[in-house]
C-alpha cells in the first residue's frame, strides 16, 4: 500500500480568463500592492505593452523589451539591472515562452510578485517550472516560488498569432494534455484537465486555423492551453517529451514544431498501450485519435518532418538508444529498436 | 469589456488519493509539525479512527467522536473544549460532510492545520465553506483557511457504504458537477472538473452499486466527488440548490436524499437552456442524460418524491414564489408557474 497513491499539490494562483481580460491588469497589479510595475514584453507584443503602460500611469516603471528563448542568463541579469534602476516592486510578463520565462527568472531572483499573460498555448505560465541557460548549458528548477501569482488569458491578444505559432503552440499543447493522460499516476484532477484542454485543442484549432481572428475559438484554445500548461505542471511527461528533449537539445531544434511533428508518431506507438487514453480520445474526435492528429499536424506549412527540421538520418540510432537507455515513465516499454522505427516514421 | 471575465481561484492544497493512502496520514500530520494530533471521527468511522490513533502513536492526543450534522456552534463548543484539554495542535477529521465541517469550524476558531479523510461524496473537504447552525439558525461562510490543507481519499474506507447512501451521496456530488457545467462564468478548469465528475459518477455508480466492494469503482466515485466538491467551491450553484436549499430549510428534509430527487427534474428544466451541458453529458451517457439520471435517483430504497419525504403538496406553490422571487444564476429564467410545475412533477 501506499505505492499508488496519487499526489496533486496545487499552489495558491488566481487566473482571470475572457475578451478583454488585459484591460484588468492594473487593477491585479493594484491587489498586489505593486508601486513601481516592471512590463517584460516580447517584441511582438509591444503594442500591447504600450496599451498597459498607459493604462498603469503613476504604476508604471519601465519595461524590458528583449525576452530571449531558454532564458540566457545573461539576458536576465540585464532586466535585473532594469528592474533595479526603475525601482520594480512588481511584474507584468506579455508573450509567450520567452517573456513569461524572463518574468518567472526575475520574480525568483527578487521576490517581485508576476503577472502573466500568455500571448501564445506555450502554458508556462501555468508550471512552477524555468529552464534556464548558461554558457549554453540549460538548467531546469522547479519552486512554487516561480509560478505567477495571476495569470490573465485574454483571447482578443492571439487573434493576431501567426498560423504556423497557432498550429504548432496548440499542438504542443496537445503534447502536455497526451501526456498527462496516459501517466497513470496522475490524479483526477489532471486527468479532468487532460481530457478538456485536448477536446478543447481538437475542437476549436480547426476554427482559428480557418478564421484566425474567431474570438470564441481563440477562447476556446487558450482555455486549453492553460489546463494543458498544469497538466505539465502535475503531471510526469513520458516518451514524447524525452524524445523532444533529446532531439531538440542535440540539434537546437524549434520547440514547438518539434513537438507538434512527434505528436502523431508516438500517440500512434503509445495509445494501444494506453486503452483508457485512447477511448477518451477517441470520443472527443469521434474516430481513430492518431489520424486526426496527424491531419491537424500535416496542416503545418514549415517543416513537417525530421529531415525537414535538418536532423541527419544517421543519427537517429544514437538518439534512439539514448532514449530508451533512460526512459521516463511511459506506458508502453521503450526499446532502441522501437523508438528508431518511430524516428525513422518522422524522419 | 470585463463583465465576461471568468475567474478561477485556488488556495494552496495537497491531495493524496488512492487505495491505502489512509495509511500515509500520520506522515502527512508529521508534515504539518504537528506533536499532538486531535482526531475527530464520526461514529461510522470509530474504527478508521481507532486504526490511525495507534499509528499516530505518541502524536495521537484524543478523539472527539460526535459531529452532528449542520455543524451545530454547542457541538464544536465541546470539541474546541477537548482540544484544550489534550493540547491538540494539529487535526484529522474523518467521515462525511459532519466531520468534515466540525473539523472546518474547530480549524478556523484555532488556527490549527486539518488534514481530512472524507468517507461518502459530500465533497465539503474540497470547499471553503462552512455552515454553521446557532439556536436552529444556518450561518455560512466562505473564508480560504477553511478549506482542509491537506485532503486523503482512500477508496476502501467507503466500501461499506450503505447502498442507499452510496447512490444519494453520488448523485449529490453530480448535481455539483451539472450546476457547475451550466454555470455560464464556470472557468474552463471547473467545466473540466465538472464533465469528468459527470463522467465519473455516471460510469462508476452503478458498478458500485452492484458491486459495493469494486474498489476500481469506488476509486473512481471518490475521485469525481472530489472534483465534483471543486465545481462547488467555484463555479456558482444555480436552481438547483436553490430549490434544495429552500425546500431543505422549510421542511427540515435529508440532505443527499433530497438533491438526489431533485436533480433529474431540475436536468429536465434547465438542459434545454444549456445545449453545450447537454451535449457534453449526452456524449457521456452516450443518449439523452435525464433519463439515464432519473433511472439511477429511481434505484433508491428510500424516498423518491417530494411527497414520500413529507412535504406537504399545499405548500409547493409558496416554495415555487420564494424561489422564483429571489433567483440564483440559472441557465433557464426561473417562473413561479413554471417552478410549480417542476415540484409537482416531484411531488
Amino acid at each position: 500500500m501506499g505505492t499508488d497513491i496519487r499526489v496533486h499539490e496545487v499552489y495558491a494562483g488566481r487566473v482571470l480568463q475572457g475578451a478583454g481580460a488585459r484591460d484588468l491588469v492594473p487593477d491585479e497589479t493594484e491587489r498586489l500592492g505593486a508601486r513601481r510595475v516592471l512590463v517584460v514584453a516580447a517584441p511582438s507584443s509591444a503594442g500591447t505593452a504600450r496599451d498597459l503602460a498607459d493604462r498603469l500611469g503613476e504604476r508604471y516603471a519601465g519595461t524590458f523589451g528583449r525576452p530571449a528563448q531558454h532564458t540566457p542568463v545573461e539576458v536576465t541579469a540585464d532586466a535585473l539591472d532594469l528592474a533595479r534602476e526603475v525601482r520594480a516592486d512588481a511584474l507584468v510578463a506579455i508573450g509567450g515562452g520567452s517573456a513569461i520565462g524572463l518574468g518567472k527568472a526575475l520574480a525568483v531572483r527578487t521576490g517581485m510578485p508576476q503577472v502573466a499573460v500568455p500571448t501564445t498555448y506555450a502554458g508556462s505560465e501555468a508550471t512552477p517550472v524555468l529552464g534556464e541557460t548558461e554558457s549554453g548549458v540549460k538548467t531546469t528548477r522547479r519552486d512554487p516560488a516561480l509560478a505567477p501569482g495571476t495569470v490573465v488569458y485574454d483571447p482578443e491578444l492571439t487573434l493576431t498569432m501567426p498560423r504556423g505559432l497557432t498550429l504548432t503552440s496548440a499542438l504542443n499543447a496537445l503534447a502536455h494534455a497526451v501526456e498527462a493522460l496516459w501517466d497513470a499516476r496522475a490524479s483526477a484532477a489532471t486527468r479532468a484537465f487532460g481530457i478538456e484542454a485536448a477536446d478543447g485543442i481538437l475542437t476549436a484549432l480547426p476554427v482559428a486555423l480557418d478564421h484566425p481572428a474567431d474570438v470564441d475559438a481563440r477562447s476556446r484554445l487558450q482555455e486549453a492551453a492553460w489546463l494543458a500548461g498544469a497538466c505539465l505542471a502535475q503531471a510526469r511527461m513520458g516518451l514524447h517529451h524525452q524524445l523532444a528533449h533529446a532531439l531538440g537539445g542535440t540539434f537546437g531544434l524549434p520547440h514547438a514544431e518539434l513537438h507538434a511533428l512527434l505528436l502523431p508518431y508516438v500517440m500512434r506507438f503509445n495509445l494501444p498501450a494506453a486503452p483508457d487514453t485512447a477511448s477518451r480520445l477517441a470520443r472527443v474526435v469521434n474516430g481513430d485519435p492518431t489520424p486526426a492528429v496527424a491531419a491537424l499536424a500535416a496542416l503545418h506549412d514549415g517543416p513537417t518532418t525530421l529531415e525537414a527540421l535538418g536532423v541527419p538520418r544517421a543519427e537517429l540510432r544514437a538518439v534512439a538508444e539514448r532514449v530508451a537507455a533512460d526512459p521516463y515513465p511511459n506506458p508502453r516499454p521503450v526499446t532502441a529498436d522501437a523508438v528508431e522505427e518511430l524516428l525513422l516514421a518522422a524522419w
